[in-house]
């Protein structure tokens, strides 16, 4: 999947884990004045790749949030689910989205999915955040590290992933197990729906468990990237207790 | 402390929980029409508080992401340090933000903060984010329940907080101690810097630990606010294992 990396610190990161993946660059017109744009044309020179100045407004429409540079890549991370072998004893933690649209939660999403140690992120195909600028840049290289599978149909491959020997938990407020005293197993596909809608029911219907995260007032929902971080924060805490 | 409750959702918290402190409600000219900001007319009506209606581009002056509603509030919820019994047993989560100016950080903070049942927020009067529009709007109903204490000076605060028997840990990617493996005592501030800058060294200064969350690349960092939830998410894990 094509795509295009703007802000320093994605860009940067972009550069250092995929460099073959760069095609070309664009920085703003005054490039050689900002250290941290330079840095861009100095690595391009040596690499061998095009760089283009342009004016703020040509980087605008890509997304405000630019900070002066575009990293063009033609391709991103990728994993094939049936690389999993259901005989391994590995830890593994997926994470779905299911219909989660705010780049702001996707990208946030991303960043700890990676900080995390999170093999992929399943996102279906439609009514869904996807690998945008703006995405990327909220992941802070996080797009470099986690593979982002865009799926036709969510239900099918968490059946699929079911198969392979994980366990498929939701994510949502009026859940009936809380995190607190859930066993996470080491197989997990973590579930996360959008903060108006939650869980479709065709996706529930396949979870295993719906987990809650103890919050003093059930009127109101914590943040989606927040509830993923804490659910994959307690993973790796259980999982963590398993190897020592 | 004067603010004012811009967005659907925070502001129909506002009315909930603080309905003695509002004092004018604008909504957009449109409004009759719109059966969720019609609701804030005929509360006002019901609870004699002055509307007005206005253009979109008055209410864009107070922030883009108004959704047609303002409400205007002569105070905000208040704590006084000073009510703080040493002798109690009580668990006390308190947290610090040094210098964290991001609206989206502050606001998703005060949202986390609420859900998991902090006492106060404790900020910086100078370079912090404060109780603006936008940090109401984040918060999602989050400023109407957590006390957020404007201080002239973090350092003395804390002292004065370690006094009364609170253990100060600061959240630091590089700190000695991970999350995982720390005891997180009963009356406890939990102290986050800037993403940017980190805690400032006179404020780590204070700090009886310096904590870190797990994380599997150490040149990068979680989310201010993603952070602080996890922080607290241990915490309410642990306070609650105390419990039972």
């Amino acid at each position: 999947m094509k795509r295009t990396v703007i802000g320093i610190h994605s860009a940067r990161e972009a550069l250092k884990i995929n460099p073959d993946s760069v095609v070309e660059i664009w920085l703003r017109s005054d490039f050689k004045k900002v250290q941290d744009l330079n840095f861009f044309a100095v690595w391009a020179e040596k690499n061998r790749i095009k760089v283009h100045s342009r004016e703020e407004t040509a980087l605008n429409k890509i997304a405000p949030s630019h900070q002066g540079v575009a990293v063009f890549m033609k391709d991103s991370p990728t994993f094939d689910l049936e690389e999993l072998d259901a005989d391994d004893q590995e830890k593994v933690i997926i994470m779905a989205l299911d219909e989660i649209t705010d780049p702001h939660n996707v990208g946030a999403i991303l960043r700890s999915a990676w900080l995390m140690g999170v093999k992929a992120l399943l996102v279906p195909e439609h009514r869904a955040g996807h690998l945008t600028p703006s995405v990327i840049k909220v992941a802070s290289g996080g797009a470099e590290h986690v593979p982002m599978i865009v799926v036709k149909n969510l239900v099918q491959d968490l059946k699929y992933l079911k198969d392979k020997g994980f366990w498929i938990f939701g994510l949502a407020g009026e859940g009936r197990a809380t995190l607190l005293k859930t066993r996470v197993h080491e197989k997990i596909v973590w579930v996360v729906g959008s903060e108006e809608k939650g869980i479709r029911s065709s996706v529930r219907g396949v979870c295993d468990e719906l987990v809650q995260i103890p919050q003093t007032s059930s009127e109101a929902s914590f943040n989606a990237s927040v509830a993923s971080s804490i659910a994959l924060y307690e993973t790796v805490r259980q999982h963590s207790l398993l190897q020592s």
